[in-house]
């Protein structure tokens, strides 16, 4: 049985002890952000202050995107069905497959094995694409059925640039975003392909890459299986294809 | 058709712009922290700095407990049998029911249904108790079966204390235990209850109590199922009850 | 570690034999029809004929209800999310609560709890139907958005006079079904309750009862998530309110 | 919208009326066994009373193999931690990917897309297994961790013979396994390769190979779930590599 011996490096548990990658979880509460914990849990060491607030804006970013995404419809439906708020969380979950925010796994697979080739950005980004095209693949992480610009790249690009992380994942997504209006393509960057780039840059392993949309998004599925509880009778006929917004009018964030 | 049209007042979608209960999502981004917008989310305005760190800490005191909590068996599972991430998240979500997380959302019910009766907590405490007794049900949110005192129970009330979050939940809560402990049962407030006492002084509904685990957890079970994948075969038969740890070794948070 | 040792009584595996409840798999296969060998596997012992038939006519007549069930709805989203077959299965299961299907359990235990009482069938219903006022519950089990006389109840409970399962358990649900025409209500038993009354008359623990519904419906959330994959686009805004159908016209079953 | 109408050719659904691809539901029950409903519903038609016993055969083939399977697991770890009968269920369907049951899907595709090419089956299971060679990929559905020959294929093969379904799919199986044998290694069909084989001479689509399994399996998995419950504490350490069976003894099957 001893070949069947469980190993672990994420926590050590004693009577009264609990260290994450080493850490007490005593001193890192109050001490650390939650983004900052994720980091530590998910990479293994400790973010610095430019990449905690970088992990503190990724996270958000992805938060929440309404009633009609995949996740939202299928939460509210398990709920729907009378179930605990957990089975609607993993149902919600469920759907962030390849289409519904898996983009960001196969995008930073793709940028993590073409970035480190020798050559101009735009040949590398030239040779990506022509390699999908022989698979006959598209580009995932480029694009978006709603925002014309993804305003959540914008801002994400923006922040890296300023915390100092741009390296040479975003520099290709660029070229490729750059190659695409040359063809004239209209597919920009989305927040998917953002970031996949951000977090190759950050040095994060690429099959994490689904893992940084599901704990952000996981927030929004609690509220959207709450507010169905709250809101709405049980088993009504659910539909996705048109809603109303009645929340918080538009606020401007203080400062 | 008009009846079943969805409303909800969590995010507003429109081209270009993302509002998450009102606030442009671009703007969050960058100036409030991941945990922040999780409160936002979740209660519909943004949260006082001191409420803030406290949601971080309420976060981090969950985020992993090891290999052998159910959800952390059942991630592990779930991809060692070739299944996807999210599907591994999804299944170790699921295990959240009663016995393991669940006691947040039960505590906090019975905190906030107590609570705001008139009366010495320690009468208020005693009516609780013989309630539960009659209906042949435990307290749930105290006693553990690996920590004596959890650590994570005295930094939340500490830090409650600091940020002055102390509120009557809390009171009561502190007053059961000291009913126990007078009744030579060794039943400390874990965790959970601890969680369960501080967001209900922060005046979140409890159907919510098991949402500030779910949101916490993820993450644990994210790096569970990605260890899994990085060091294991598929398909091994998988056991809890022994294992070793061999990630870092203890180490000092620096100032 | 020994008193962790599993112990279970469903199956046992040696190398090049397997047993289930005692028989050879290899025995059963060809010689007893699945639904009978579903029957061996839930209640420890094999079917008579007469038992094996009605399990065949239960598991039938909870197949498929098209594409509005939440339950379609999940796993249509799952799969539209770029995920796999398993994942869409599950998250269609996950929507089977309270009030999708849970009707079964929740009808059986009650007529479990109810149909031993001594008394006439119409004191045991008014008596069960008053208790349920007192605690503000309705009976689960009757009624149906759409059918006014499910006819799969019709053909359970005829079927059941004919192979001679009429036990007192279908007696008192049809004697609810009466109470409620007397006081003006139409709410006759539905599919639910139908079986709930049908597999305690078989003798069937009542937290079995949703089993029969799962094992039932997955076979119809199977083809809709191979009907979903095979003819739609990915992602697209899933709705349930407005469908057609296109399959095949009404056949006749020759004889 | 019109765009958005979902289409569907499983059931129709009218008051009073359900039709399964074109027959009505109370006409298939007590006519049509459940498995031959099943056929329907995957198939869109009936089938003959030959691949009727095929499907009963085929289905209960995979309906348990005791409690060390990844998903076995997974249901009696989601009960366990506090959860409804369906959560349960759902847990362990979402292990069923690739190294678990997976393999009926992957090895129907391969025995789809090379038994229609021209050649001696010897041939075209040596042009298989050359090609997978190339993609470093293993044969699936060959093998098994326990039993040296898998007594459900050499069954499933037998009544195939008998009822007369062998057809170039089931060769190509066994010519792969000569091959094998060949060259030394021990790797006889099992019975996910078996079931492949079959499904594949029926004609079925290799994209519902793992649904047969499933729907078998969900029956174990109701029993794991249900005996788990009954017998075990909550959260207990469940661990699978070592379990006693205490069910009946070996038992013969009348005739």
């Amino acid at each position: 049985m001893s070949e069947n011996k469980s190993r672990t490096g994420i926590s050590s548990i004693t009577p009264g002890e609990i260290r994450i990658r080493g850490y007490n979880i005593v001193e890192l509460m109050g001490r650390k952000s939650f983004a900052e914990v994720a980091y530590l849990v998910l990479k293994g060491q400790l973010p610095t202050d430019a990449e905690g607030k970088m992990m503190d804006a990724i996270l958000t970013s992805s938060v929440d995107h309404g009633v009609t995404p995949p996740s939202s419809l299928a939460a509210r439906t398990v709920i729907s069905g009378g179930n605990p708020l957990n089975a609607a969380v993993a149902g919600g979950i469920l759907t962030i497959g390849d289409t519904h925010g898996g983009a960001i796994e196969q995008c930073a697979r793709l940028l993590q094995n073409y970035a480190p080739k020798i050559g101009e950005p735009s040949e590398v980004a030239a040779e990506l694409l022509a390699d999908l095209k022989t698979q006959k693949m598209r580009m995932p992480g480029f694009g978006h059925r709603l925002h014309k610009t993804d305003p959540r790249t914008v801002r994400l690009f923006g922040m890296a640039d300023e915390l100092m992380f741009s390296g040479n994942h975003q520099t290709l997504a660029k070229a490729i975003e750059t190659m695409f209006k040359e063809q004239g393509k209209s597919l920009p960057i989305n927040v998917d392909g953002a970031i996949a780039a951000v977090i190759s840059d950050m040095d994060f392993d690429w099959r994490l890459g689904k893992g940084f949309f599901i704990i952000s998004r996981t927030v929004g599925l609690i509220a959207h299986a709450n507010e169905e509880l709250a809101r709405e009778k049980p088993m009504r006929e659910l539909g996705i294809s048109d809603y109303i917004y009645d929340g918080p009018p538009p606020q401007k964030l203080e400062d």
